[in-house]
């Protein structure tokens, strides 16, 4: 039933589920949401169709399943809302990042196209698809050879997670598919145009995965060299849209799907972590968003340009049009805590947790909350799935400095979370040594529930801690993105101010905490150096030697 | 029913339970053996008699659960050999060590006083009582800056394990106790004196332990400076006996509690490691035993005297008499790879070894032995009970480099077994270095049965590795010394060649194994001296921080 009162829908598109929620224009309010978790999941071993077995390193995804969420998640959401579909003025979606998919003239992922349904280069290569290393190799190298403006933008490398790397491979390894392809489209794009039949690249991946920098691409004498030329004018290049923009109103199909009205406001699209920051209120320079789950995102705004040694990326309107939007990554975080539970920790504690009815991730934090800081005696590098900043290097790997006979499980939990914080202090740190300092960190993301953890950051890192108030960070984002895009506020800092949602400075540093942790982290800054930046390569040997082997065996 | 054949009788005396096996002196074959667990084990948090809380590192024993093994285990090792006891014509013996008891001038514990038994200093201090590292700490400091003769001998370092610290940390710490004791007996000779009435202090210890060397201990002015004058001609100066001689006849009470003839033969005292060399018929040099249990200890007899860097002690004598006696050792082996599948190894392989119907170790070392060598990615440090040699360092602690989320419990068990094996290598290139060459590594001790370990330990030694015949190493050694004793040999050399036993090179190394653990090692010697030469004092940062927030909580 209309209550008269404007609405919008966010809709966050994650690693292995799309989540809907229906929000209040004038105040933020959610009034319902749902989820919907792809058919498909990852697609990290056989190609569905046909069975077809998949190289290591290789996550694909069907894009029909992005189109499931739509139809079944946003319905959804509106019957938790109780909310009339009338009532909602616009659509704003956020998609994870860089997820890329090659497509006809028209949209169509080729991967729906019978010729290539055992193609594995014709479907959606999702984010952590880590198969084209060696191209990403190849393009750093060249660049830094030629010395190229944009190189200190990534912090001086580019990931073999982005557009050009994932699109080279696809060239050198199924030239059929590069031909067929007439679009090398993010997901993020792709998702709006399902919605609004219209293809607007967004400011945010054209920048930090496309590397569109100053207007520019990498320039024609750059991709001659590599080999690659072409491919920014026949495939890549595309209308910008700014964050908050309209990219069209809502077609009829996709009206049948979602059960909106046709013609609404879609806006351009987003990242899932860089909408956050306007989930969250952290839309001026200095407020520092770390998005924490099996991996943590930091976003945040500068007036400024600066090159941040090691940073992911920094982009003229990125998050906030009008403002340089910086971003930094920690690979492993969760997935590392994660896997210390299901490899690490004996029986005794799964069966004590069982007993007391909590999981044995609480069991751990419980247990490691009554240690006094330094009373483990450990100092861990998190680096069990690389280091993605500062150093940029997916062939670290992890260690852990001092066990002994006495060492328990939740000794190595704690000091797992330590050197996650000492990451992320090593991250601002970096900042504010390159002039972009960091004021403020907010946390959204699956990891906030630590309270354990929370402190140790906010200790760790010396800065007022800020918490997320809405679980569906991103989600809320790309609500308050429709809003915009629906004219309902000027811009994005505007309606971030009014529907954005955060509790400030919930856990403070604690002096002396800071004190003992500031003597830590002179540890785990010393094991960085030493481990991560030459002064001891085992760890680029050890890798080396293990994939030899490896390659040995599947011969 | 006697058969007319000699027998001898050797009696080990663990760290948890005494061990009698008797022995044929014709040939040395094993007729029957019997074990007594100590019935107070280990006692480390409080006193039996009073329920005094002990001190961290306290590590005491009762003396009474010693004569209860004569009493219980070696009648039952007699009946187990269908042995007629008036066959037998000597009894031998092994201890721990250093394992120190402060007595009476009749050779009575002080804890067996009724004024004592609330006291801690008056009971028996085992090997690895490890309170008196502040008292070791001094005499070191003074000996360097004395530059003592002695202190080379020892590889540099005096350990707080031995004969003077436990002693100055009584005199320190309870001077009533150190002013009412007449004695200060390593229980190697305490055992031998409850057998035969006589205190003999028997050269290994004397040596290892109790600083004699050329015939001298510390000197009185070095005492007088350590505030430690009357010491050695008070407490613990005493006739020496050599390895191998009689030390007197079996007395009345103790053939009553043995069944044993009284006036055989009894053999000076001696230590479950050094005693191990002869029952391995290793008494020729170069041919390095190393006894591996929770922990390694390494002996071998050299011809000349050599000052190997980080041994533990060379003595005249030490192991056989007329050699030097050279001793090294890793202060934890086989309790790392129990530490670990204790606390680092998840329910599912316990299911699974469960299900199979073998140990979580013999599962984990199936898993471990079908990868390649560096298939796991990882090195180790394996310090998780501190560096006896080549370091000495007991603040010292474990590392693992190399971890990532795929890495499982197989791949770090591999790690720690390969670990070991590198600090082995370490000593053996150190003795090498230090002109005591290794040409052979005999192996005795519970780890024996693992092939893989023994394997790995061939590869990364590159040396045949033989193995010890008798599972009783130590007893089965204290059985050939009671035959030298009752003169059924002439000297050990002899006996052990008879009744010592071993399997020759039952390990060899893999010339393509030894090529890569050559590189992995490398590996290990790098982190080896950055954490343990001054590289990176990390460890005993982290340790120092961990005993600060320990005491001010015990507060």
């Amino acid at each position: 039933m209309s209550t008269g009162e404007p609405l919008v829908v966010g809709v966050d598109f994650g690693t292995l589920s799309g989540r809907a929620v229906v929000v209040r224009v004038r105040d933020g309010a959610e009034l319902g949401s749902a989820v919907s978790p792809y058919w498909h999941g990852v697609v990290d071993r056989v190609l569905p169709k046909t069975g077809r077995e998949l190289p290591p390193g290789w996550a694909l995804q069907m894009p029909s399943d992005y189109l499931n969420v739509l139809r079944t998640a946003v319905p959804a959401a509106l019957e938790a809302a109780r909310a009339d579909p009338g009532d909602v003025i616009g659509i704003g979606t956020d998609f994870t990042a860089c997820t890329m998919v090659p497509t006809t003239a028209d949209g169509t992922p080729l991967c729906e196209l019978p010729e290539f349904e055992d193609e594995p280069h014709a479907y959606v290569k999702l984010w952590r698809h880590h198969a084209a290393q060696s191209q990403a190799d190849r393009i750093n190298a060249l660049a830094a050879a030629r010395d190229e403006r944009w190189l200190a933008r990534y912090g001086g490398l580019i990931s073999a997670e982005w557009e050009f790397a994932k699109a080279l491979e696809v060239f050198e390894e199924a030239p059929h598919v590069y031909d067929a392809m007439r679009h090398w489209v993010e997901l993020a794009d792709w998702i709006v145009w399902q919605l609004c039949g219209t293809y607007v690249r967004n400011a945010c991946t054209a920048g930090y995965k496309g590397i569109l920098q100053d207007g520019r691409y990498p320039s024609a004498e750059f991709l001659k060299e590599l080999g690659f030329e072409s491919f920014v004018d026949d495939k890549l290049a595309q209308p910008l849209g700014a964050l908050g923009a309209k990219a069209g109103g809502l077609t009829a199909r996709a009206a049948e799907w979602t059960g909106l009205p046709e013609g609404i406001a879609v806006a351009v699209g987003n990242v899932d972590a860089h909408v956050t920051a306007a989930a969250v209120r952290a839309v001026e320079p200095g407020q520092m968003v770390a998005i924490m789950g099996t991996s943590t995102c930091h976003v945040m705004n500068g007036a400024e340009l600066r090159e941040v040694p090691g940073m992911c990326g920094v982009v003229d309107g990125g998050i906030v049009a009008g403002q340089w939007g910086y971003e930094a990554g920690q690979s492993g975080v969760g997935d590392i805590f994660g896997w210390f539970v299901e490899h690490g920790v004996p029986a005794s504690y799964v069966e004590e947790a069982d007993r007391a009815g909590v999981s044995v991730h609480d069991l751990l934090t419980g247990l490691a909350a009554d240690q006094e800081i330094g009373e483990h005696g450990l100092v861990a590098l998190d680096w069990h799935s690389g280091n993605r900043s500062v150093l940029v290097d997916h062939e670290l790997s992890g260690v852990i400095v001092g066990q002994t006979l006495a060492t328990r499980a939740e000794d190595i939990y704690r000091a797992l979370l330590e050197a996650t914080a000492f990451g992320t202090q090593k991250i601002i740190e970096t900042f504010g040594g390159a002039g972009v300092p960091v004021t403020e960190l907010i946390v959204a993301g699956g990891l906030v529930k630590n309270e354990l953890l929370m402190q140790i950051y906010a200790d760790v890192t010396n800065l007022p801690l800020s918490v997320a108030g809405s679980a569906q960070g991103p989600a809320l984002g790309s609500a308050i993105h429709a809003a915009v895009a629906a004219g309902a506020y000027p811009d994005v800092p505007a309606a971030s101010a009014v529907m954005g949602s955060v509790r400030r400075a919930v856990y403070r540093p604690i002096p002396e905490n800071v004190l003992a942790y500031n003597e830590l982290y002179a540890e785990y800054l010393n094991l960085h150096d030493y481990f991560g930046r030459g002064g001891n390569d085992v760890m680029h040997r050890l890798a080396a030697r293990r994939r030899a082997v490896r390659k040995g065996q599947s011969r």
